[in-house]
């Protein structure tokens, strides 16, 4: 159209992704009118995808949050957030779109080179929900506060829900997707930062509908084989995108976007093995440096290492997850089920059948470092030993392609190993194939550490990014 | 459209990408046919646009290389056309898209997930070119051959020209420009594998009209400011991207692309250090194993780890554009011009004013190699040194962001130091942020071989797969 070409592109493609058919199409030639002819009950659906699509300059990303946001700040989702917000391109409500202030902005992220603009259009906590297609102020002091006393309200667009996605009995899952489904924006990207195996099984219907997925669920891609399938192929179907980096190892380390990219390109990976537990690492060094086991435990509660309840940590099925997740990305691996994948639990026998007392004041961390203390010598001994052996108790995956095996146990690792350098709550990554191998002068490395709701909130943002720049119009010159 | 979705904005985006300007629109509630008006001169490019976008079932995008082309699977460019034609998705002269056999099928490349073709339209070396819109057949072992017998002619729509990117008379890179311009598709990548100065200063004109860039080139990213600056403008202006992973340290390493995503995730980058040159490393771990400097330089050449010219590898001018580079890419690095990032040259002083006599019929490895053998004695001395100081003498690059400063000079590394585990034609690279410090358990480490063209291709590849990313069409279900 006259002065600004794309217009009928981006008109059309604001349809075509809204899901509204277009029955008939009419442009003047005097270039200052473009008119579509839509089914009556798309027409308010069409209207304001047209609307965004064309009024505002940028791309609009709808954004929907789900995860631990009652403690904001302390939760990764909550770290997310702020993320999201500091990059000052957060609309909501009708208003421009707003940047944090004060400590985050300290930190202000970027979209820069994107011309896109983000809206979160729901937030989800395991018992609580904020809806608003018109866009919420995630930094909002108030946002829950008002959520917890308003249920049911709705105030300036906003409509607070008393159900959070963990809930059985009223559907808090089916009300996201319904409200996925009455976004008149085409682009929505939902982000899953639960460890929930019911919002797992909604993948394939979010893909199907035209949403993406940016996920650290580590239940989707490294719990059963099922719902892995189910959602690969649903996105295969649609035609949509499932980012998820921080469901392996690493946290914010690229590690699968590498491992995909290296096999797209042509090569064959063969053996990846690695430090995948910060957790168990911090545990395990802090004894080796004379700390009661027991103790190191209850160290790495206090220090926000470990998970509320260490047992997810010693018990290392959180980290069979991880290598799960990170088996299926690689070609020729089997398609592991979890009980395929030989893991060393932490957790004396002992302990196999123990629960921790909820009523009795004490953290489930605490009780647990209780019940671990008579067990301190025997691991002091044993990590003695391998010091003695001249070298280090470390917890070590390995996946091997061609042996078809995959492990995660306890190894006496020499000092010269690159593994060894692994320190603290760091993670490493060893990748071994057809390019990175002998011949080629050693394998891939990639090693930082790997803990905490900062690092991985930023992997998080990381596949946010990597997504809207597929979504971001490209080489259509934007006129200001 | 009927049975269709979305192909009124295929229809359209394919007439935005190519430049055509809509001067009026009507589709017929029918919904079997939609017309489209536009000025007479751009009638075939409109029809061919809209040819390539509807009646394939995916994107097409168009490629054309620049690079060393005549030595194809000696060169860089030659490796990635191997790449390319692995995916089985590269169409030419009409025919469906075509897969190599036989090596290459060995290491199959993939565009899997991606709904996209894709098409090379042009190949320049330094002093030959082959272009055709309707794509050149990259796996003709008879190409080059053809090449150079029928300058001139036109063969089944492929042209055959005897100029090449490196010739100053006639202007193969004006022609390329045209050629570029002619295309009806409007997803272009240029990828440039060279070296070359002029090749970079023509980038501003790539990306202005619409083409979007993968290079290697570090005369674009590591050489004058101006030069870099003119592209990066350029290509903000006309929304268009430019990717090059691999003008810096790490061939196929992950190192800019995660910087640039820890950047805009909200880290700041304090130093990075790291080493940054396998040749050299590989040089003077040779030495330290008894080689004289000397031999340990043929070798590297003979190896085919150094450059033809191994000066350009002992004056470390090719590590320090990597280091440029990576400075650019640093938010709060000052904007360094070459002569201000200090650099220890490998080449003794005597040796400054020395040029190799090219009708000698030795190489320029082998006489450079007499030449230095008068100063084996001191380099084995000084890497003696370093041994009874109890460390390894290594070539390390560090850039510190607070102190404003960068270099690139030989040190003494304790063996406990992360870059002493580099090995070989290794490359290790060691970020610390704000994220990424002593806080948060240490810095980020990348780290392996990086030498080669294999390596460096996979990079490039890497590159050309991020960006077809953003050019497929996404959230459109296809209709197969």
């Amino acid at each position: 159209m006259a002065f600004r070409p794309g217009t009928g592109a981006t008109f059309t493609k604001a349809m075509a992704t809204a899901g509204v058919n277009i029955r008939a199409i009419a442009q003047g030639s005097s270039e200052r009118q473009i008119s579509l002819m839509v089914e009556r009950e798309e027409c308010t659906k069409a209207l304001r995808a047209a609307h965004a699509a064309l009024a505002l300059s940028d791309t609009q990303v709808s954004i929907v949050v789900l995860g631990s946001l009652a403690e904001a700040g302390k939760s990764m989702a909550g770290e997310l957030l702020k993320l999201l917000a500091g990059t000052g391109r957060l609309a909501y409500r009708g208003s421009s779109p707003s940047a944090l202030t004060g400590a985050t902005a300290q930190l202000p992220t970027s979209l820069d080179g994107l011309a896109i603009d983000l809206k979160v259009t729901a937030l989800a906590s395991a018992s609580a929900s904020v809806l608003s297609n018109d866009g919420i102020d995630v930094a909002s002091p108030n946002l829950w506060a008002t959520a917890s006393s308003s249920v049911g309200e709705t105030l300036e667009g906003v409509t607070f829900a008393g159900c959070g996605y963990a809930q059985e009995g009223e559907d808090c899952l089916e009300m996201l997707t319904t409200h996925l489904l009455e976004d008149f924006n085409g682009n929505r990207i939902v982000i899953d930062a639960t460890e929930d195996a019911r919002v797992a099984e909604h993948y394939p219907r979010w893909l199907t509908l035209g949403a993406h997925i940016v996920s650290s669920n580590k239940l989707a891609t490294g719990g059963p084989l099922a719902t892995y399938r189910a959602a690969k192929n649903a996105r295969s179907d649609a035609n949509t995108q499932w980012l998820y980096e921080c469901s392996g190892p690493g946290s914010g380390l690229p590690v699968i976007s590498t491992l995909q990219d290296m096999q797209q390109t042509g090569d064959r990976i063969r053996r990846v093995e690695g430090v995948f537990s910060g957790t168990v690492n911090y545990v395990l060094e802090s004894v080796r440096g004379g700390a009661p086991f027991s103790e190191a435990v209850a160290a790495a509660v206090a220090a926000g290492y470990a998970e509320p309840d260490p047992r997810d940590d010693l018990s290392c099925l959180d980290t069979q997850r991880k290598m799960l997740t990170l088996c299926r990305e690689i070609g020729g691996m089997p398609d592991l089920e979890p009980e395929q994948l030989l893991v060393e639990s932490l957790l004396p026998d002992a302990l196999s059948g123990w629960e921790p007392d909820l009523a009795s004041g004490k953290s489930v961390g605490e009780q647990l470092a209780e019940q671990l203390r008579p067990h301190d010598g025997a691991w002091a001994e044993r990590v003695a030993a391998a010091e003695a052996e001249g070298g280090e108790l470390k917890l070590i995956g390995r996946l091997d392609v061609e042996a078809g095996t995959a492990q995660l146990q306890l190894e006496v690792v020499p000092p010269t190993d690159t593994l060894a350098r692994c320190e603290g709550m760091q993670n490493v990554i060893v990748v071994h194939s057809a390019r990175y191998g002998a011949a080629a002068g050693g394998p891939l490395v990639l090693m930082g550490p790997a803990a905490g709701h900062e690092l991985k909130a930023m992997g998080m943002f990381t596949d946010v990014l990597r997504l809207s720049r597929t979504l971001a119009e490209w080489n259509i010159p934007k006129i200001l």
